[in-house]
């Protein structure tokens, strides 16, 4: 089996624009911890800055997470619940703010080499724009570059992995989907830059995730980390793994294990109104159920089902190997 | 297990916009009945008007499905499918063509008399607009409902079933949605209009499609008929069964039969570069799976977790139902 | 010129499921309502219960807006905004919640007779469901009809002005679309129920506004109410008007006066980063631009283009008549 | 002014999967070539081949276009249009296929060759996959690279110009958005290999496409070409420019001018139902008046606009710069 974990907030409180104090009620971090840790399968979490883990809590936090046997995965820098980040951090127009989202991703660092992470997952979720002229594409666009470039050269024993999303919380996103956050990693010229695909934002984006993931994988081993939920379609839904669409976590799987992805599958979702372990061990456990059907004779099986390319024997084999 | 059917020409050559001589090679009527006749548990096809059937060849195709066991489940009208059609047919601006037009209709009762037929399938694909400032909606949409009002009422013996769909090949349609038609079908006033489901139509219109089930037939059992495919959501690609979603089929018939429906369950694909046959199978077998599993235990079990509305023990539920 | 007006919390603090503290900073209340007042052409503002109106502080508000000559187009009662409506208001399963929800609904009409307010905009947001196999659609549907048929019944001197959006806060809302609104509004049997359309919601839906308004229209004069914004089609981004799309709402004014349309066109966006007093004038400026245009004499030239239905002709009419 | 061309097969029938025999009828190829050249401001036309220019007629076509003043500004090779292709062409599964989809390339250099053409427009739109575990991404992706390569790297008097569309008529393209398509560009290594941008399948794929421009130009100057249409964002509805967006090809041609992009400005458009000429007209004269705006102090004006990137300030300058 993979290593699976998840992002430690979707655990606790869930907001939105309408209801802002939350569907839930806020829970001690460490109910969260012991939680995440009662999943079975589960071995590591992601932190979100801010909301999980600063310079000021960070080795309080380490020790909960040994407490209860857990890794930390990932660090996700709050580069999007700030008041001082509405307009943009890395590459904000205002230069002092640009300075402060640097300084902060340093700080982030230090968190991740604490806590003996190897991953800093970039979500620079308010850098992009919302209306028409409103962009300086070329100035905006190599400030991100630039920026990320400075703090993976400076931090070669930290993998940056830039999580894309098409829209959300700005109407277009400057990392909007696989192959333009893949450029930008490239542009770098750093081995330690790569890319994040979370599934929801890749179907939102109108990609085939699993075919993302070779694009990634066939341009120099580029995916980094897995972030799963499902959606509609339309938006960024976040919801249980499998519960709108099924074929296309099996294509993704095999595609996964055949490009030689060996990094975490984490569970991404944001479950408002549902009990949010439950909703975090149903992804899990769907997932796990797919994993454990791909044995070396199904593996082939799919090799010679997309080598032949025949849609009716792949429809006819899904069913016949997944459903009762 | 419900009455299963199949839309004639899914059979025979596809064609689109790019290639349009076709995918495929051209069958002989018969190559498709028979074809239809082997698909096991399928006992009736659905006629499109001058493609599968016309006024001239009605007697001879009525022979082919008498001779290979097949009952016509509906007639679906040439409403789109001839250059005269191109700018609308019942709503057309051209008072001639709307002439024409009902005219046509009326021979497809006839040639549903003729076969024994209880269903004309109503899809005026071409009854809609393109652009902005283009479409004198108050005028042309009456003429939509004195049109189909008409030719409903001299006809009480056949029950004259809207398909909807929100686009292609117009930009807008005007049946576009469930509601948007049963408010046409209401306003008919006639108990022999109702409305016909096209799964696909639904994914791309937005709906639930179980929640357009329910409100059909809440008011007033205007479901008269129900056409199944697959679809990735923003167009109606009319794919195999299952092969994008699926909890949404279980939720589907789970209402079906809550609502009493007990009409055909008819495939409707587009299998442009499939095996036709191998193509409507594998739908009509993805939802026997499903049917089968709907015992009066399972029933109950939905009616709990619909009545109860947690989403994570729904999702548990449909893994633990469905998959190995 | 028709009655403008906007929703008063537009000018206030904005908040995203990211950003839950805010993109701005709050202000009191008699500043927005003097920064209201201070948009040329805006005569009225929305108030949402909660928000900006309950029963303790409704009379100082109305003393507000009558030192600011502004009336109060409409209540839009909280039915999103609380913890205890998280799983929906005057449909939930909790029939504590669904006699809480229509309590507070009668409490909002007892704010509007305080205020002179004529419409109380129904948005009931939360009444919907996110999961397949969660939501029982026939008793939770009726149960929304039976509390607005309730409360409308018993207040003839208000109308119910029913707000319909296709998802969020919940990724499947009960009033989701124009016609099924409408069949609810039609099946309460009250002259005083009717119908709010939203621009950005119907573009989300899919519908062409102007054949929305058409709809609403013909069935009974339904259309109650008018929001605008804009947003890029699949979400409801509210945007300021004209941002995205231009000829739609060239088409929609048309209708609006065509159809008889004498209500309030009231601005209802979500300025996250932008000035809200700005964000909002410019709407109102764009649209009195197209108002303006809409002249005796070019009513009957938009008459003549959508009864003739020549797309090039309505291009390049738009272009002459619009553009420098 | 800019350079104007059209795709000459838009004068044409125009046809669909329900009307395969088409909305219109066929002209003599002068006839659609004069009317091309009736067009003011428009000097060139895009070939396709087949339907425009074989090998065969390519000596009498140069004469026709001699004889109407027009330039031939690319072939697009037929790589959709004969049912051999239906399953692909240069990355066919098929090796057979795959040869004769390099040697048909080969034949179109010449074609282009002989026309004193500069610019394949290569669109493989049968070049993908429609359903789950039908594709081996891997190897059909190198595939197409390597064919891409092969042809271009023999023809370097040639610019190979590679059209992203995310799909139609497959489900998914293997060329489906700027930056994959930019990916494999770079990837052949070749300076004569780079990119077409149609604004219609910009809008599907969810991207601004004025970004999509910054981004190829950024990488190298890889926009070589540029097709223009309107949609409704869903689907490449390939309507009159500016029947549904305004503010993004504003946008578009600021980003296009700011970047150095000197190359054709291209019609391509399907009037299903419209007079071909008056569509192409209105699209160049609806482009004409944007770009007749930006005078050398419009230009400074958005400068300033997109530095400040104030979204208000941008829509107030909008309407006062180019509407009444």
């Amino acid at each position: 089996m993979s290593n699976y974990s998840i992002i430690l907030g979707n655990l606790g409180n869930t907001r939105d624009r309408f209801l802002s104090s939350g569907y839930k009620d806020e829970l001690p971090k460490e109910t969260l911890i012991r939680q995440a840790s009662e999943i079975n399968g589960v071995t590591g979490v992601e932190l979100v800055g801010t909301w999980d883990v600063t310079s000021e809590n960070v080795e309080q936090v380490g020790e909960m997470l040994d407490k209860h046997g857990l890794k930390c995965v990932s660090i996700i820098p709050d580069h999007f619940a700030q008041k001082r980040w509405g307009r943009g951090t890395l590459s904000a127009k205002d230069e002092d703010i640009r300075k402060q989202a640097l300084d902060y991703t340093f700080e982030c660092v230090e968190m991740a080499r604490t806590l003996g992470c190897k991953i800093i997952n970039l979500w620079p979720g308010q850098d992009g724009y919302d209306y028409p002229l409103q962009s300086n594409f070329v100035r905006e666009r190599r400030w991100l570059l630039e920026n990320i470039t400075k703090v993976a050269k400076a931090t070669p024993d930290i993998r940056f992995s830039l999580e894309y999303k098409p829209k959300e919380p700005r109407n277009f996103s400057f990392m909007a989907r696989a192959s333009d956050t893949l450029l930008l990693a490239k542009e770098t010229g750093l081995d330690n830059v790569g890319v994040t695909i979370d599934t929801g934002h890749a179907f939102v984006a109108g990609e085939n995730v699993a075919e993302a993931v070779v694009i990634l994988q066939e341009y120099g081993k580029k995916l980094f980390h897995m972030h799963f939920n499902d959606n509609y379609g339309s938006w960024d839904d976040d919801m249980i793994v499998g519960s709108v669409h099924f074929p296309w976590y099996v294509e993704l799987f095999f595609w996964l294990k055949e490009t030689g992805y060996e990094g975490w599958l984490s569970m991404d979702q944001y479950p408002y109104r549902e009990d949010g372990q439950g909703a975090l061990r149903e992804s899990v456990e769907f997932l796990q159920m797919i994993e454990s059907r791909l044995t070396p004779t199904v593996m082939e099986e799919i090799r010679e089902l997309v080598t032949k390319g025949d849609a009716v024997a792949s429809q006819r084999w899904l069913r016949h190997t997944f459903f009762k």
